[in-house]
């Protein structure tokens, strides 16, 4: 048994005492994980490549950090621990990089780099700090693991792996990146449960965990009383140079910190290696620095290549401070254990080859097969079965009394939780006849967004600095802040890229909550990537999307969207809407949020819109359909094809050239992905393969209207900029008009 | 004349011999602006609204910051200066506000708020630190300025104004926000002369900042000699805290600390009003001391609102710092003058109304018409037609003398200058046959870069973070870095959407630098802000994008674009190009190149692909042509249409069918755009409308596609989201085969 002293690094300022003690949760922790307690781990690694302190002893090279760059000193607190089975951590330790080196080389494609640094915090968060029951991934009440670096997956699915997941078994290792697979060549949380979230691209995860942290904490607020903590887990990330360089993960984090989400806690695996190669090329900065700015708790751990207990230590004292979220910068080498390539971009996103995987083998003496799992590593994690177990039924226990004592409060969580919608949910939208008054759809947004509110215990979202424009406020909910965890109007501030990506992460929490996000629709610009991955991981984020067209006027170019309606009726998965009038937008709304893992995105007028004949809430739901028509054989002379504020002048475009004996048919595009889905019968009913005299009509892009129209047809569309003046102005200036309409109609019927 | 005392804070630990001492630039701006000393502002403003200091005495109310939320510290130096004039530059700054505030009325639209704060800074820039020349808006050496809070627009039209800029005159003012104005609402750098960059979308303004100042330091180390600095400008820019806010502005802010842009001098209106009301709703990061960690020198003005000594001071100590670029927080209040409103998000984006019009006329004793500009103001700022001219006239003599010295380099110089392509520049892109090994387009782009950099001396760039899969190094230059400014190889680090607006600025900088920048395509949803605001101002960036498809394989749906071809192709003067080949790759290149106006998008692959019989370097300008045809009628049995890395599947396709005795016609759809600019004569020779059995295959989205294959046509695309497996898996199980083509051509040929 070895006795030694280990550095704890703590930010220059930190109380002492803080460092090394243990909060009540990390105690629990400890108590539940009791059989867990690990020894320091001791490298025998030798070998490293560049400027490598190896032959000098134990310690491995560690780059040092500069002076000037950081605002984090080393050691403040030094504890004296002892500690029993190291061997086991560093052979679990071995395992973990030995399976992504053996998979990366299998596909021949892949980032050993990452995992191989990343081991040793990877081993101590799974089988140390973490609660899950691996038997069931969903178990509410899960600590939750964003791997924010997500090129490095094959750290979680190795830890996913040794903590008795059935998504990741020996054969699913084996399939890494190959077609169909549970182990795609990113965490993809649609394909493998137990990861939480998908992530890739760069910045983006750490924005999930503070959606995930905020989903945790507006819920604790919630329902969770002094004697019973129902809703109570962390969220940990771990991300990587790439993640600190974008700027989503500064917004995300300026919002962390701002609304002092204690339960966050990120390990930053600060290896000073990208793909270009050292990061001093481009990234100088001091991140410490910067997320001390930001009203963080940083910590550094020097040494994360095998100084354990400091990683440890760190985790504690991140659990202590709880009224802030922590960021832990680990010091690591990328590729440790890798004699030729660790320390080095080569490591990053490329197999080792056979070669320098034999180096390796020996290097940190390896002596197995690809794919090994030393049975006292099967057997020291073989524990976590019975753990997740029994913190499941305890927490079901809990649960139980909980619905006793608060039995209202407990069908409302339990509600929530089932991820069913309440029942009558939707009898609170509004309908409207054309008799009443007209009124911009952003603002009919609205009174969907309060009725929705008061039969939606879920709804929780907000806008990006544009609450009185967007028209996005629940009157009856106060600010989601520091002080008010409980509340439901969220202040996401000027960030629009970290607004969609955590709303991402408040969805994937998996516990009812339905999140949704605003601003001006030209600025889907700025989040698209997030809207992207709320597509692909098959989470149902409403976006409000307000200022849809030229018809916001005097802003201008700048600020009108011209191609963002195609661009996202290309865009896989999303639901795009462009409702007309108050019941499209109530019909929008019914389908969005029955939509929980299809996200939906509306595009709402600035402008003034008259309630139109013809509309239905559910007709919505068929996403185009008749308006109108006064043809009886499905054989109108023409058919005009309009959405959202241009309905209006396709209506009166029809009833002029009916007023002339022709039959003309008005079709709603509402939601073209929703057409999509309909059967051929319902879509030769609406637009007949006979009738090629069709006009489209919408104040956007005419890229794809072909679609409909055929070549025979004609688009009045914008498809250039638009430009600054009033709104007016500009529908006349770019033939928005019933006489441009009457025009192309007359055309395209021959007349 | 007043003899005050004026507090200048400064950064805790900066010299304060530095406070107050003025650089060699600053000495010559001041002899230059010799005219225009200006005593020190007291303002006699009275009635702020909220928390208002002013009854107790001149000093208006200056929200104070919080101690813990910054690390500047106030009023490390106190100098006394002795200033006269106050009355004009009180009178100049009020002149600013009422232009802004009588044009937003009249307009009944636009932003008040931020010039009426901005003013005083706003007058001190244009009045008595920058050099330009307001009859000639694109004289080379002029300081830029950027408003990167465009809304505020009316600040700088007012400013253009008062300095004499024929772009906007009095009438222009009256005509703000309306059609067909030099006055739009949000600053338009390609509708008003004056104005550098087109700004409104947040934080991106700054950004471009970043890009002008590093092309005033590449030239300035390419070009000037130690006895001529025929390169010597600053950049200035206004920013505000939504443009903080925005992950765009550290992703920028980060770069510009690390490459030390000592010339860039940032103001930021510290106003604590975005429109969802005060900040601390959504932001209380500490902005000084996150600046700070990146690398920045950062000052606190705290009465921006009348202490001009202070703003001066800070400007000068901004100059003596020439290794770090500055951060100088102006703390202001929004609407200042407005009795009812100011300081409140009512300022922020509406017309003041008549009422409040009347009141903030009688509060600042400003008894005047609407659009009035007082004799002392127009006198005292009319000195800067000569003082322009003059500042030209010396800069032009100043370049003879070195055109005398150093012919060469003054060649160069001139030639770049001049925004014309030197002669010959293309002859260097490489032409291949079918017999030339085949390669991944975007290996080819980097043969293209490469070739490129011999014959233009402008070409600039680099990826973000993925130059090694990228592929662009330009081999013969050294990075741009702090200590080799004149290096043409950029590394913009893992920042997408600064790297986006970074080279809008260096190519708005206006001096014949072409900047390109890469990342893999998927990642255009990082940047598309960026690259539409290339589009609309007019800027010709090179955007580099490889990993064009599935065929990147194994990293997946995250790493796959799907829709991103379409979105593009409905993106307004986008040109969005996807080559097959080595002659496709220059060609694209050739185009993009000669666009210096409109933006370009190569989609390149990562997979190996042939060099094809019929593709041409110069049919690459057609957009759309027919690779290969054997029907001499024009009216082939089937025309198969494909881009990229499916022309290679399209032509073996057409070699079977062509087999069975079919008539067949390949056409590469290389640029939609080019293609739609061709005439009616040009596009029926490639596409003649009596032939519909067409088929197109493009591994995107079949969004679109109906343009040209009609509805009687097939699309082969994917409309799903990737998966992860090696790239020829997917191709096969996506349907991206010869035989699946065969299939489909089948069907529509009705055999």
């Amino acid at each position: 048994m070895a006795t030694m002293k280990i550095a704890v690094a703590a930010v220059a300022g930190t109380p002492a005492a803080a460092v090394g003690t243990r909060s009540a949760a990390a105690t629990e922790t400890a108590r539940l994980c009791a059989s867990s307690a690990q020894g320091l781990g001791l490298s025998t690694f030798v070998g490293l490549r560049a400027g490598s302190n190896a032959s000098r002893g134990v310690t491995p090279r560690v780059r040092p950090l500069k002076a000037e760059n950081s605002s984090v000193r080393a050691a403040s607190s030094v504890e004296t621990v002892e500690k029993t089975d190291v061997a086991v951590v560093e052979k679990s330790v071995n395992t973990i990089r030995f399976l992504a080196i053996d998979a990366v080389e299998k596909a021949n494609s892949g980032h050993p780099g990452l995992p191989m640094g990343c081991a040793p915090m990877g081993h101590i968060l799974y089988d140390e700090v973490m609660k899950y029951n691996p038997k069931n991934p969903y178990w509410f009440n899960r600590d939750r693991f964003v791997l924010s670096a997500g090129h490095g997956c094959m750290l979680q699915y190795a830890l996913l792996h040794l903590a008795g997941y059935d998504s990741v078994t020996t054969e699913d290792l084996k399939q890494f990146r190959q077609w169909g697979s549970k182990t795609p060549g990113h965490p993809e949380n649609f394909e493998t449960p137990g990861v939480e979230v998908t992530t890739g691209p760069l910045g983006m995860g750490i924005a999930n965990a503070v959606g995930l942290a905020l989903a945790e904490s507006n819920l604790a607020a919630r329902f969770n009383k002094p004697d019973a903590k129902i809703v109570d887990h962390y969220t940990y990330c771990i991300l990587g140079d790439g993640c600190n360089m974008e700027g989503i993960s500064n917004e995300a984090a300026s919002l962390a910190g701002h609304w002092g989400l204690g339960k966050l806690i990120c390990l930053y695996d600060d290896n000073h290696i990208s793909i270009d190669g050292d990061t001093d090329i481009a990234f100088t900065e001091s991140v410490d620095r910067r997320f001390d700015a930001l009203g963080w708790h940083t910590i550094w751990v020097q040494n994360g290549n095998d100084d354990y207990d400091a990683i440890r230590a760190a985790i504690e004292e991140a659990k202590s401070v709880t009224d802030k979220p922590t960021m832990i910068k680990v010091t690591t080498t990328i590729g440790y254990g890798s004699p030729n390539k660790a320390n080095s971009y080569a490591v990053h996103g490329a197999a080792l080859g056979t070669k320098e995987v034999d180096a390796t083998r020996q290097n940190l003496k390896w002596d197995h097969e690809p794919f090994f799992v030393p049975e006292e590593v099967k057997s020291h994690w073989s524990k976590h079965i019975d753990l997740g177990s029994k913190l499941e039924s305890d927490w079901e226990a809990a649960l139980e009394a909980y619905s006793k004592s608060y039995p209202e409060e407990a069908a409302e969580f339990k509600q929530l939780i089932s991820l069913e919608l309440p029942a009558g949910w939707d009898t609170s939208l509004p309908a409207f006849t054309p008799e009443d008054a007209g009124d911009a759809t952003r603002n009919l947004s609205q009174r969907c967004l309060n009725a929705l509110a008061r039969t939606l215990p879920g709804l929780i979202g907000g806008s990006a600095d544009l609450a009185s424009s967007n028209m996005t406020l629940m009157k009856m909910f106060g600010d989601y802040q520091k002080s008010t965890p409980g509340e439901r109007n969220v202040r996401f501030g000027v960030r629009e890229q970290a607004m969609g990506a955590i709303c991402n992460g408040i969805l994937l929490h998996r516990s009812g909550l339905i999140p949704y996000c605003a601003t001006f629709f030209i600025f889907t610009d700025y989040l698209r990537s997030a809207m992207r991955i709320s597509a692909l991981s098959e989470a149902g984020v409403i976006y409000v999307m307000t200022h849809d067209s030229i018809g916001l006027g005097e802003d201008g170019p700048t600020h009108q969207p011209i191609e963002h309606l195609a661009s996202f009726r290309a865009m896989p998965q999303m639901l795009m809407f462009r409702p007309a009038d108050g019941n499209e937008t109530s019909g929008a709304y019914k389908v969005a949020v029955q939509n929980r893992t299809r996200p939906s995105t509306l595009a709402l007028s600035r402008q003034k819109l008259p309630n139109l004949a013809g509309t239905s809430i559910d007709n919505v739901a068929l996403g185009g359909y008749k308006l109108s028509c006064n043809s009886t054989d499905n054989k109108p002379d023409l058919i005009i094809l309009a959405t959202g504020s241009e309905l209006e002048i396709a209506a009166k475009a029809a009833d002029i050239i009916r007023g002339e004996g022709k039959t003309v048919r008005v079709v709603s595009f509402v939601c073209w992905e929703l057409y999509e889905e309909q059967s051929a019968e319902y879509k030769e009913s609406v637009l007949p393969k006979a009738v090629t005299a069709r006009v489209s009509i919408e104040a956007g892009s005419t890229f794809g209207w072909e679609r409909y129209v055929g070549l025979k047809g004609k688009s009045i569309g914008i498809d250039r900029f638009g430009a600054s003046a009033p709104a007016g102005t500009l529908y006349k200036e770019f033939g928005f008009t019933v006489e441009n309409l009457l025009a192309k109609a007359k055309e395209v019927m021959g007349a």
